[in-house]
C-alpha cells in the first residue's frame, strides 16, 4: 500500500480499493463483449454483507438495476457483485431482464450461494442484448485463481475511462481499525442524479442496514450527485456498498459514538471517486471545482453549483483558459435560484473577478496563467445565507466531441 | 422580393424582413465596438407603434432590457429600436444602466422623438462597459441615407452567427394585405427561456397591445423557447414586436374574425427565425427537429423535446451520423416526465428504431445515410395522451468547442 496521507482520525490510502477491507476478493477477465479489454468482473465477500444501493433516477432503468434492487430487498444483504462492461443491458425489455437474472443465477451457482445474494450490473452500449453465451463461458472461468486480482476488477468495469479509480480509508471504530475501500467508473453520461456511473464500496465494518442506506444516500447527494461531465443521466448508474462486519465492531448505527467518523470515511471515499470520475470525463483535460457559499438553503447552493458546472460555455472557456467569468455569472443567473445580483462575488482561484455584482479589475494574463493548471477552482459567494455546496466537473474539449461522435459504431 | 411560397391564406416571403411592412426603415453602421464588422443598427417606424416584448428569465438581465421594458410600459408603444453587437452591457451595474439610458436618449434626440419611444438592446461580451464615445459618434451618423439599408441592420446585430436571418409573411386582414417581417440573431448561449437571442418583428397591422403581447408570449413558447444550441440562457435575450397600424385594418383583438390568421402569420415568422437560429448554432452542421407526440400535457411534451434536443450525447451522435437511439431514449428518460417505457416509439426520419420499448431491427447503413442529411427529424411517440410539441437544435461539433474556447480573447 502506498503512502498514507493521514489526518488525525481518518487514514487515507490512495492506492487502496475494494479488497483492502477484510474478507473481500475481486477479479476480472475478458469474456468477449469488448474486442480486447477486460469486460467481466466480480467482488466477493467471505460472508454475506449488509448491502445498500442508490440507483439512477432515469425512467429507463436498465434490467440489472431492477434485479439488484429486488435481490437486496429480500434480506438487505448480498455476498457478491458481478459486473460487465461493453453492453448496458438497457432498453432490452423482457429478454434483458431474463438475461440479468441468468447472469445472477450462473454466478451464484459458481459460488455455491443463493441467487439473491448476487448483485449484477452492466455498463456500455444501450439497446443491444447481452451476448449470454460469452458471459456464461466467462462466469465459469472467472473464479479461477489466475484472474483473482483487484486490478483486473478495476479494469473490467471501465468503458471510455482512461484510468482506474480507487481509494481506501481507515478509521477506528470501538478501537478497532475499520477499512472502507472503493472503485468506480465514469466517464460519459455523467450527471446527477444519481451518480450516472458505477461505484462499488466495501467495508469490513459491522453496520446496521437502514443506517448504512441513510449514510449512502446522504453522502451520494454531496459527492456523486454533485458531478457532471455532460449533463446526461444514464440508465445504468448505481453505487453499491457492502459491509461484511468482519472487524466485529459493535454494530454501527446513528447512535454509535463513532458513527460520524464512519460517515466521514465513507464521504472521503465517495468524494475522491466522484472527483476522479469528473477529472476523467470524456476528453477532459482539467478538473473544475465550483464552491458555492452563502445560499439560503442546501438545495439552492447545490442548484447554483450544478448550473455552473453543467454550462457548456463555462466548460469550453476553461478549456480555452479564457477568464470569461461572464459565463459563470450567466449560469448562476439561470439556475432558478433567486440570487441577488448586487451581492454576488466570483473568484477564479485566488483572483477575485466579480464583486458585489460588478467586474473587478484583473490582470488578464495572471488569471489566464492560473487557468492553465489542471485543477481549477471557481468560488461563488452569494452572500445571502449560510449554506454551502461543492460541485465538480471537467472542461469540454475537441476530444469529447470526437469520442461521442463515434463511440458506438 | 424572391419567390413566394404561398399557402392558401399565408404568403411566405423568404427574402422579406423588417422593412417589408409599410412605414419601417432600418440601417446599420460600424461604430468601432467590433474590429471591422457592422455593430450598430436601428429600426424606425414612421409613426409610434404598439410594442410587445418578451425577455430573458436570467436573473442577471442586462441593462438595456431593463431600460426597454420600463420604456414600453409607459404607453405600450415604441417608434424605434437601437441595437449594438460586440458588447452585451450585462453585469455592468449602475454605469451600464446609465449608458443604456444614454444610448436611448441620444438616438431619440437624433430622431426628434421622446426617449421612451426608443427601445435599446445589446449583445456580445458580458461585463465590459460600452465604449460610449464610439457609440455616440455612431448614433450621430447612423441615420444618414448611405447607411439606411435593411441588410446593414441584419448584419449589425450578429455576433458569431454565420448568416443573416429573415422571413416575412402576408395575410389578409379585413381584406387588406398585412405584412409581418422579422430578423434575428443567434448563435451561442441559446436555450429557452426565453429565446436566448435577439428577435425583431415588425408589422403594419393595427393590433391591440394586450392581445399582441398575449400572442407574442404564446408564439414564443412554441418557437423561440423550443430551440437550444447549448443549454445556456443568456442575460440579454429579447424579442420585440412593433405594430404600427399603417394598413388601417380594424384593430386586431382576439375577437376579430381574422385574429387566428394573424397569429398564424406571427407564428410562421417566429418559427422560421427560431429554426434558422438553431441551424446556425455555433459550429453546427445540421438542424435537428424533435417532434414529441402523445403526451399527457403540453408541458410534458415540451419537456421531453427539450431534454432530447439539449443532450450533448444526442447532439454528438447526430454529428457523427451514428444511429445511437439509446441516447434519445435516455434523454427522454431523465426529462422528469413520467413516460411509460413499454409504450415508447422512436423514429429517425422514416426509420423506426424503437417500438413499444424495444429496439427495432434496422439496416444500420440506411439510417446512417439518412443522418448524413442536413435536416434531421427525430420522432418520439409517447402514446400516452393527446399533446404534441416540437423542439429544434443542432449538432455538437469540434467547431462549437473551438469557437467557445476562444470567443472572448
Amino acid at each position: 500500500m502506498a503512502q498514507a496521507i493521514s489526518s488525525k482520525e481518518v487514514v487515507i490510502l490512495e492506492e487502496g480499493s475494494v479488497t483492502l477491507p477484510l474478507g473481500f476478493k475481486a477479479g476480472g477477465i475478458h469474456c468477449g463483449i469488448k474486442r480486447k479489454k477486460l469486460d467481466l468482473g466480480y467482488i466477493v465477500s467471505d460472508v454475506p454483507a449488509i448491502a445498500a444501493g442508490v440507483y439512477t433516477t432515469n425512467i429507463f432503468q436498465a434490467a440489472p438495476l431492477l434485479v439488484t434492487q429486488e435481490s437486496i430487498a429480500k434480506e438487505n444483504k448480498i455476498q457478491a457483485i458481478l459486473v460487465n462492461s461493453g453492453n448496458a443491458n438497457a432498453c432490452t425489455g423482457e429478454q434483458g431482464l431474463t438475461d440479468a437474472f441468468e447472469m445472477q443465477k450462473e454466478f451464484a451457482s459458481e459460488l455455491g450461494i443463493q441467487s439473491h445474494l448476487v448483485g449484477v450490473t452492466s455498463t456500455g452500449v444501450i439497446g443491444e442484448l447481452l451476448p449470454m453465451e460469452k458471459i456464461k463461458t466467462g462466469i465459469k472461468q472467472i473464479l479461477m485463481n489466475e484472474y483473482e486480482n483487484e486490478e483486473n476488477f478495476k479494469k473490467s468495469i471501465l468503458t471510455t475511462d482512461t484510468c482506474m479509480k480507487q481509494i481506501a480509508v481507515q478509521v477506528k471504530i470501538d478501537g478497532k481499525t475499520v477499512t472502507i475501500g472503493g472503485t468506480a467508473k465514469g466517464s460519459g453520461m455523467i450527471h446527477p442524479n444519481m451518480a450516472t456511473m458505477l461505484g462499488f464500496v466495501t467495508t469490513d465494518a459491522n453496520v446496521a442496514h437502514d443506517d448504512l442506506l441513510y449514510a449512502l444516500k446522504d453522502v451520494t447527494n454531496q459527492t456523486f450527485n454533485m458531478i457532471t461531465v455532460d449533463g446526461d443521466t444514464s440508465t445504468n448508474d448505481m453505487v453499491l456498498v457492502m459491509a461484511n462486519g468482519l472487524v466485529a465492531n459493535n454494530q454501527l448505527t446513528k447512535e454509535h459514538p463513532d458513527w460520524e467518523l464512519f460517515v466521514d470515511g465513507l464521504k472521503i471515499v465517495c468524494e475522491s471517486l466522484a472527483k476522479k470520475i469528473a477529472r476523467d470525463g470524456e476528453g477532459a483535460t482539467k478538473l473544475i471545482e465550483v464552491q458555492v457559499n452563502g445560499a439560503y438553503s442546501q438545495n439552492e447552493a447545490r442548484a447554483v453549483g450544478k448550473s455552473i458546472i453543467s454550462s457548456n460555455l463555462v466548460k469550453t472557456a476553461i478549456y480555452g483558459t479564457d477568464p470569461n467569468w461572464g459565463r459563470i455569472v450567466t449560469a448562476a443567473g439561470y439556475s432558478g435560484v433567486p440570487i441577488e445580483p448586487s451581492l454576488l462575488d466570483v473568484s477564479l482561484g485566488q483572483y477575485k473577478v466579480f464583486e458585489k455584482g460588478l467586474p473587478c479589475p484583473i490582470v488578464e494574463e495572471q488569471v489566464k496563467e492560473y487557468l492553465q493548471q489542471e485543477n481549477i477552482k471557481i468560488l461563488v459567494e452569494l452572500n445571502q445565507g449560510d449554506y454551502n455546496a461543492t460541485a465538480w466537473g471537467c472542461d469540454l474539449t475537441y476530444d469529447y466531441v470526437k469520442i461521442n461522435a463515434s463511440y458506438r459504431t
